[in-house]
C-alpha cells in the first residue's frame, strides 16, 4: 500500500460522509522503559496502534483517519503495515511539538466545516465501536462529545499544599474519543497554546463552548507503564472481539 | 485458634505498640456477579481478606488488627481461618448499616486516645506494608494522613448538567490505608451520619481538620468488578512478594 492510495481513499470517504478521527500518537516510550514507542508495543501480537484504528474502521461512524505520528517514526510505521497486512485505509502525517500541535496538524486536513472530527489517543486500543458511535451521535447533535467514567474514587482537590474533598459523583475521568464539530475544533484550535491544555475539551472549553460529556468505559484504558499492556491483553480477552 | 485468643492477643498489642488497623470489608458481592462477597474471593489461591491482613502484619508499624464483618459472615471466615491455616491474630467484630457505622464499631474497642488509627478497604489486597508505613509516620507527625495518587487522566466535574474542566495536577484518587490519630477520628466519627462521607478523611475533614496526603501507587486498586481479580493477580505476580 502506497501513501497516495491512502490519500484517495480520504477523498473518497470525505464524499462518502462527514466524520473523521485524528489519532495522536505522541509517546517517545520513556515511561514504558522500552526503546519502542508504546503505540507499537504488541498487545495479543499486534502493535497496539492497530487495534485503535480497527476499532474506528469497525464503528458504524466509518471515520476518514488520519494518523498523526512523528516523522522519524513514518518509515517504521510503513514497516509494519507491511508486517502485519495491516490494510485499513489511513492518512500518515508528521506530528508537532506537543499533542495540541499534532492535533492542529490534523484538523489542517479537514476543510469541510460541517464534519464531525474525533481526536482519539493512539494507545487506547480498547476504545469500542460502541462508544465511538455515541460519541459521534452525540457531538452531531451538540457540537461536542467528550467520553469520561465516573470516578470510582473519593476524590482529593490541593491547592496551596491544603486538599479538600470534591463531591465523587460530580467528578469524572475523562477518555477518548473526543468528537467535535470542525468548525468549532478548528476555531478552538487557533488559540495560543496554554500548558492548562491536557486534552481537546480543555482547549474547547477555553474557547468558550459546552462540553457535553458521553459514557466510556473503565477497560477503555490508556497504556502508560509497562504493567498496562498485561492489564489491556486481560481486558480483551474477557471482551467480544473488536 | 478461637476468638479469646484473638483477643487477648489484641490486649498484649495495646501494651506493645500504639497502632491500630480497622479493616472494614461491606461487601455483599452484589457487582462481583458473585455469590461470594469479594472480601473472600480467591487471589493466588487465598482469599483476597488474608492479603489485605497480611501487609499490614508485614509493616513495620505492626498493627493490633480489628477486622470488622457482617455478623452473617462470621462463621464463614473462621472457616476459611482454619481451611487455610491462617495464623495472624485479630480481632473479629460486627458491622453495622454502611462502612460509616462499621468504622465507628471498630473505634469503641480503642481506648488510648493517642493511638494512631488506620481505616484500610478489606479489598485492597495490594496495599504494601512501605505505604502503611509511611502513612503511620505521617500521622504520627501531622494526625492524618490519607493514601492517594495523582490522577492519570483529565478531570471534569459536573454541576447541574455542566462539566467544567479541574486543573489535572491538584487531583488525587484517594485509596486506602486513611490513617489519623485515635482522639481526633473518634470524635469526628461522633458527627451524625451524612450520605457525603464517602471515606474517612471526607469524616474527619467535616470534624474541621486538615487532612495530609501520602503517596499510594496505582496498583493499590480496590477490588470491585469481575475483571478486577484478574488484573490483581497480574499486579501481584509482577511485584516483590508480601
Amino acid at each position: 500500500m502506497t501513501t497516495s492510495n491512502l490519500t484517495s481513499h480520504i477523498s473518497h470517504l470525505t464524499s462518502q460522509n462527514k466524520n473523521y478521527v485524528i489519532i495522536v500518537a505522541g509517546g517517545s516510550g520513556s515511561r514504558m522503559q522500552s526503546a519502542v514507542p508504546k503505540q507499537f508495543l504488541l498487545l495479543h501480537g499486534k502493535p497496539i496502534l492497530m487495534h485503535t484504528i480497527e476499532a474506528f474502521e469497525q464503528s458504524e461512524a466509518k471515520p476518514a483517519i488520519i494518523l498523526v505520528l512523528p516523522a522519524a517514526y513514518h518509515t517504521y510505521w510503513q514497516q509494519l503495515i507491511q508486517e502485519y497486512s495491516f490494510t485499513i485505509p489511513h492518512q500518515l502525517i508528521t506530528g508537532g511539538e506537543t499533542r495540541f500541535h499534532s492535533v492542529k496538524n490534523g484538523l489542517n486536513l479537514i476543510t469541510d466545516r460541517e464534519a464531525l472530527v474525533a481526536v482519539q489517543d493512539a494507545v487506547r486500543p480498547l476504545t469500542s465501536p460502541y462508544i465511538i458511535d455515541e460519541a459521534y451521535q452525540c457531538a452531531a447533535k451538540h457540537g461536542t462529545a467528550v467520553v469520561a467514567v465516573k470516578s470510582r474514587d473519593s476524590i482529593r482537590q490541593v491547592k496551596e499544599s491544603r486538599s479538600v474533598s470534591l463531591v465523587r459523583d460530580e467528578i469524572y475521568l475523562v477518555q477518548t474519543p473526543q468528537t467535535f464539530r470542525a468548525s468549532l475544533l478548528r476555531k478552538a484550535y487557533e488559540q495560543p497554546f496554554d500548558t492548562r491544555f491536557t486534552d481537546d475539551a480543555s482547549v474547547v472549553e477555553q474557547y468558550g463552548a459546552e462540553i457535553k460529556l458521553t459514557e466510556g468505559d473503565h477497560s477503555n484504558i490508556k497504556i502508560t507503564f509497562p504493567e498496562d499492556i498485561a492489564i489491556a491483553e486481560l481486558l480483551l480477552s474477557k471482551k467480544p472481539q473488536l
